[in-house]
């Protein structure tokens, strides 16, 4: 008798296998009309409400060799949830697309469902997946549309930065990079083909760098924190801190310099979806914030480090800034 | 010189084809904070708002040799307002993420970024793209979030449904399916591949009903109007008449009774997005709404046509229903 989360998508059909993944999810908190009609009905007490999607590809986003149904189910939750927490807003709920492939196991999109059932109740406590879509696709793909409530705050967007503020950030810089460079580096074949990760033979720093890269863990409290305490721009840093900040100074219209003592996978690194926040001169860094620089006046290049120019490219490519040189 | 329409968007990188597409759809109406950000930030003044998704995907749901990037763009909206306005809300803003093949040209790109501008203005003035995400994939992916807002009416449910109620129709009902019909029968070659449409060999009945299937026009305006008017329930009708009748009928525990004079395409054919109401006897019925039918108490069966079972299977399906004895 074949277990039955064997049970492919094809075989299975759209409507059990969308009573299987319901039942993982469990009731919407928020939603006064839940997934079933032909949309969803959320309340936003304070008449505003921030949207953000943002989508994971089998092939430039994952592979499945290296990332479990779970994994990508927390971490495409995690990567808009940060997107949500970088306005300074809270999430409430998450709409997610599948297009998946006929072969696809039954097992493999309910631990997907887990991973996003368990992403939201453990970084966005309140938030859950309250509608979404089941398509056919010769590509594994998984769009997430995040929506947040801003609780009377003010956005906070990334142009606001001002001279004579202090640049913070919250979250893991380099982990997630490091993790990536581990699976390029380890768990490739000889025709460098993806092969599955044995965690075993990792150390414990190792294993953390592994899960940073693939089930990322941002400080999504503490972008409604930071707009509280009064930031003055905030972003989340998905490609790398040199690169982002960048984008932050050049709305700003303003040049960050970032302290020298930040090695190059903390600048560099992408994929963490650390918080990075201004805040004005004297305020008293949130919990969980570390200053990592400052804004000045704008000067010819938008970010410096240690007050000097920083040559290279800004930003973290695994082909290029991990393996070269290592064949 | 090659035209730049003709560049692929592996040639031409995400920023400048987020560039051209952005100059599409120019400035969002609703959002504070547009494209740019983390996230949009958009006004709901009654504290509620209305979200769906709803996901195209290369082969399961559309063929390039029938369908523009126009066409993929306009209908790609158009299915997605049109369950907001079946929850009688009225759309403000959609949110798309893209998945594209690094061979699509950018001149498909920019069609499909004005097929999803022209739906907004077209169905829902006042709706307009704020926001989104590209990505890259093998498989062309359109994958769409719309919010919508409830203007201080109730939400209409699809269980709603009263024993007394008229049942009518806004919308065409067997248009789509017909001119799906139309593609299967008439633009494949020997082997059944789908092959360009020639429009000028189509009599003008025809050329139209291609076009509900390739842009449907759903009547996104009269989903709140439904409301206003008192509407009991609501949905939109995507797999056929009889299929959502059916659905409707289960959620509201009634069994709904089809007018007899309604022919099989009408009955079964599905894409319309025609809206599908429930109205208190005695109401009159809003302009654009005509009655087909009427609910009952729960006999048996979920719906009958005259008062009398429906034999067979209840939706469309072309590679059935059409080409069957056709060979």
């Amino acid at each position: 008798m074949i277990h039955p989360r064997a049970q492919t998508v094809g075989e299975l059909g759209e409507r059990a296998l969308l009573a299987r993944i319901l039942a993982i999810l469990g009731d919407g908190s928020h939603a006064r009309v839940g997934p079933g009609d032909d949309a969803a009905v959320l309340r936003v007490p304070d008449g505003r409400v921030v949207v953000t999607t943002d989508t994971l590809v089998h092939g430039p986003d994952f592979r499945l060799a290296w990332s479990s149904g779970f994994d990508l189910g927390f971490k495409s939750a995690a990567v808009n949830l940060a997107d949500v927490a970088a306005m300074g807003a809270r999430p409430i709920a998450l709409f997610v697309a599948l297009a998946l492939p006929d072969a696809t196991t039954s097992g493999f999109v309910e631990d997907l469902a887990r991973g996003l059932r368990d992403a939201c109740s453990e970084l966005a406590p309140g938030c859950a997946v309250e509608g979404g879509d089941l398509t056919a696709s010769d590509t594994l793909t998984i769009a997430v549309t995040a929506i947040g409530v801003l609780d009377g705050l003010s956005p906070v967007l990334r142009s606001g930065a001002r001279p004579g503020d202090v640049v913070a950030v919250a979250g893991e810089l380099g982990a997630a990079a490091r993790g990536l460079g581990l699976l390029f580096e380890r768990f490739r074949d000889g025709s460098g083909n993806p092969v599955p990760v044995d965690v075993e033979v990792l150390t414990a720093a190792e294993r953390a760098d592994l899960a940073a890269q693939l089930r990322p863990r941002p400080p999504i409290a503490l972008g409604p924190v930071a707009a509280a305490a009064g930031a003055t721009a905030l972003m989340d840093v998905s490609d790398g801190l040199l690169l982002d900040a960048t984008r932050m100074a050049d709305a700003s219209r303003a040049t960050i310099d970032l302290d020298a003592r930040l090695d190059a996978v903390d600048l560099r690194g992408g994929e963490g979806h650390a918080l990075l926040a201004c805040f004005p001169p004297g305020v008293a860094l949130p919990e969980g914030f570390r200053p990592v620089g400052s804004v000045r006046e704008r000067s010819g290049e938008a970010v410096t480090v240690g007050g000097e120019t920083v040559s290279g490219h800004l930003g973290w490519d695994p082909h290029r800034d991990w393996d070269s040189g290592r064949g």
